[in-house]
């Protein structure tokens, strides 16, 4: 009921092909399908040890549907090092991040909407998901080409569109765990266990979670004008779970749990998994805001993720010692609007300028 | 009348300033205020070349006006080796271009014309001016903090913004030497001693010469609604002078002398010196277009730059050697239309979707 | 009685000067010669903050002679980033480590002290020291020039070698505390609050604490030949102060208070600072052995760094997701003797043959 | 009679195989067996073309014996970019060159004789070799694990061993063709056409060429002692041809004639393929010296590769726009003795220290 294929997403320059594995596991019950995909940045591979422990735990559940697995999904990314790190949120050649490289919508929803009967929505839904994959694949046929980037995001994304539900597993740098939620599927977000949600607008910046959700949510506003009121036919998410660099197979197995509990709720499973009882923070995704260093210095970060902090209270320590006789050594970063800080930079030695911080300002309980 | 000053465009991580030295030329004459910088991209090093031997010219013409000379203008892009060569052309930490970082134009520009007298243009130019340095002032006080590339970007552009005339100069990888000319100052293209020219929409994505060109563009159209045929205050462009990683010395001295050349025909200079005669090709900013590699290859490049090509026309070869018994060791990449090649990617390696070539289609003669 | 004065290291391809600050600190009783620098590889910065507080603490000692503290000693390798980490520690142009460029002793001792008076012992050190500080300064003046690595440790040698006691701080990458010690300074392992001692057999490859102690161990022995038993008179330590990337005030605090207990054994301070009680492991430098990575793999480190653990111990788990149906995802690492994993590397992504731990074997007790 | 087989050569982080193809090229006759291997430094590709266009014309030749051909040694190397250019002259994690990783004899080569007839030289010559194998196996087993690059060069080292000539491919970085050439092979210099030859002695110090002949040349020096004159049973030699980054297939078939010139000369084929008349140059391995730059600065290189240049001569003009009241913008960089430059470095910005040039001194006509 496990199965394996594998995709090639590119080519290096010795001609060995870049290849990714797919899983597939069902338990011959129908139901959704849902597509799960980890590591498109390469430092962010807790994701894999939470697609094996789902796995491990699917096996006792009654699954209804099928679950995709792409683990390791960015081999590039994945293996390009730069002294001992993984060098892999952008294309080193480029600067371009992997994961804003799918393909947007260019289709004229409203026009093609006109040339379908509305009688049947669910072949509207089944014709309209055609189109986009094929749409995608004619993307990947292009005469000049593709980026190195499109071809690995555009394959993911032909894979992933054929599916209900898709969740694309990141970490931050330094990072509490945190949920980019589309707006119009907030309700999902009390139901996986993360405390930060990230309340995102129904717009597409080339994302894998935006690709996926934004044309369903174009159709969904159309037909709503025509007073049809019709669900989203696929549900897409992006859950940062946790630190990059860093594998904890215990971690994993909790966040295991945290998606068996939204697929439950999405009734892919029968097993009684319930959200955990928890403070849930949310705020719009233009209230996240980054907090840059003032300036050049290394940095004693002292900040409690996930947790809210008032205005002026200590984020940092700034340790500078250029001129021990004149200035301060060490001066305090803070924080410029209540906040809830969910992220710091990875290294200890910043240069003016760079992210700190992420925090979420006007945040709310959900 | 070769005055120096140095700014401060941002703060190592030891606590060293970056500081950019910025020469201001003179002969005591009225006239138009010329700002030239180079090296935005760290590897792009011809331009500080180019900036020498144009203020060595400097010197024995009558100059109206006053030249402002910034070279080695990022001094962290420059800096910033990765093996033996630059790897300046985006942060190292973030992956953004360079010059992708400088402010767009917030000001409601309609709104605010409205409140003006349009008696006396003059004194709108004037206030707009002033208004447009404010902004960026104003910028770089943000609570939150900057970009690292933004500190860089946006005293640079305070600088650019007081002057009328604005060159930023670059180079390509393996490149010919091209013009980026915004639309509305397409006259100017043929002024410069360059072969081909993109003709860029009135419009801001992030780069310095459209960062100060397009808001005296907004302003220009506004009044035009009001039947005010006013002149562009700003001019700007981008001059890519052949390679990255090469100074030149008698190349640079060429380039100097067709700046020379456009800073004649804006009346800057009162030498006889007039542009090359040559043919010119240019082609709308959209018909430049990106062709990538088809497959990881070793690549011997053989068209030949600046020149038309026929589509089919071999462009490179490829090789690969995967396996010989099987594969053909070389193939060829044609031109998928009718194109000159403009540049070629640096490198002899590359991964399927590097972008291998920049061609202009559709050109025409100007 | 805190000075400051800036020395010159090196000079960028944009022309500024890289600089380090010097500060020396003393109260006016005569006493040994302190030389302390941190953070020579650019990732390694909690030696600034020891620095800092050993500083700090100083004020409230009893200081005999003079403490020199170099904090931020290689500001190319600290402002070097590759994506969001420091790329600190080797020459990104060449490979090599900066702390392996230091200048080896090429002066012929056996035939110069053929040439001194033994009678004044003292007389032949001091001019002994003279010979070494003149050689390093000739070698700062070849005419085929040096490279960048030496124009930074030959200077900050120099400085050193005019110091009797040299301390370098260091971390590893994920690591607890650990000392290089030379063998004929076993006995002041001790005196540090550290508990894995590498004991450096009495050569010279390349770094600064062989720079410093091994022209006087061969002094030393020639002049044991000579019936004179004389002291060393430069005593050298590297000493590893936890993970880099990290800052901890806390920690750097302990630390120098560990540095004082040193300094206190040696009549620097005369305060009543001892050495913590703790288990102290040592081993020889041959039997400090690197384990390399088996296979491909993501890493859950496992083993508990500065203890003891037996021979096929679990060190740590690697995942594998290739092929699940017919390989098993998790394979465990075992440690191939009893020993005292001492560090293990930053990233929990490893190629083949990556160094994922060290560790000391034949250890002892001390 | 072209027959192809891959051997692994390492695995990455992502679990997918580092795979190398191995072509083996005979006509059916007997004959020395040779091995010619390119790109073990990433970004030197030119090797590839070569050995394309050598096989190409080894099909119109008489062959003798037979050629095992190693394109792409090292794709870790090769398919590592950092910006447009590949990072591919040492372990991005370690810094450590991948050419600096062969395996050292650790035989004791003279207690081993004593053990032989030497009667038969040939059986000691097959039974030398076949330790020699097998020692690098036994390597290849370490129950600590070997390095990344160790997996990479032992493997191509155990397959090297099992040839009788092995020609290893590089470039410089901008260079001239020079030859890599063992003292006690100097006979052999004048049959390639390369015109810059370093003489080696017969050390070994980690590089394929000294990993091959070096064992062999121990033997025969100890043979010697017995009054044997016994004949190198291995030669090994680096070729430089040109430069990286770059693919010239026309230069490419020039180096295959050169090559062929060779074995012609150890009767490989029967062709009648002559070495070209040209004036080479020779000089120890010491006498070929690093000129490094004397400060940071844009470079405008001037020497003319492979031509003898007199003491004092301008080899480069360095750019500096810190201060141009009061510093020069240029300076120039003198050959600091009579030498031949035989390359240059590749980037036109550096640092101070940077190896701008490499040069034969005390160099002889051959």
């Amino acid at each position: 009921m496990l199965s394996i294929e594998t995709i090639q997403v590119g080519e290096l320059a010795t001609g060995q092909a870049l290849t990714v594995p797919i899983y597939r596991y069902h338990q011959g019950r129908l139901g959704p399908k849902v597509y799960l995909q980890a590591n498109v940045h390469g430092a962010e591979v807790q994701g894999n040890a939470v697609l094996l422990q789902l796995l491990e735990r699917l096996k006792s559940c009654t699954l209804n549907g099928e679950v995709t697995i792409v683990a390791l999904a960015n081999p590039m990314g994945i293996n390009q090092k730069s002294g001992e790190f993984t060098l892999g949120r952008f294309d080193p050649i480029t600067g371009v991040n992997w994961n804003r490289q799918y393909l947007g919508n260019h289709i004229d929803v409203q026009h093609w909407l006109k040339q379908q009967s509305l009688n049947d929505i669910e072949a509207v839904y089944r014709d309209f998901r055609e189109l986009l994959v094929e749409e995608t694949h004619a993307a990947l046929q292009s005469s000049w080409g593709l980026t190195t980037g499109q071809h690995l995001c555009y394959r993911l994304q032909a894979l992933a569109q054929q599916h209900d539900l898709v969740i694309d597993l990141h970490t931050g740098p330094k990072s509490t765990r945190h949920l980019y939620c589309p707006k119009v599927l907030a309700d999902a977000a009390s139901t996986f266990n993360i405390g930060c949600v990230l309340m995102m607008p129904n717009e597409f910046s080339g994302a894998m979670d935006e690709a996926c959700f934004h044309p369903w949510w174009q159709l969904k506003q159309l037909l709503s004008q025509q007073g049809i009121d019709a669900p989203m036919a696929v549900e897409a998410f992006t859950l940062e779970l946790g630190s990059q660099e860093l594998i904890d197979l215990k971690a994993a197995d909790d966040d295991a749990l945290g998606i068996l509990s939204y697929l439950k709720y999405k009734q892919v499973i029968d097993d009684d998994i319930q959200p955990e009882r928890m403070t849930r923070y949310a705020c719009e995704l233009k209230d996240y805001r980054k907090l840059h260093a003032p300036k050049g210095a290394m940095v004693e970060y002292h900040a409690t993720l996930g947790v809210p902090h008032k205005q002026g209270q200590v984020l940092a320590k700034l340790l500078s010692m250029e001129n021990l006789n004149e200035q301060p050594a060490i001066t305090e970063l803070h924080a410029p609007a209540d906040a809830i800080p969910v992220l710091h930079f990875a290294s200890a030695a910043v240069h003016q300028g760079t992210e700190l911080f992420k925090l979420m300002t006007n945040y709310y309980e959900i």
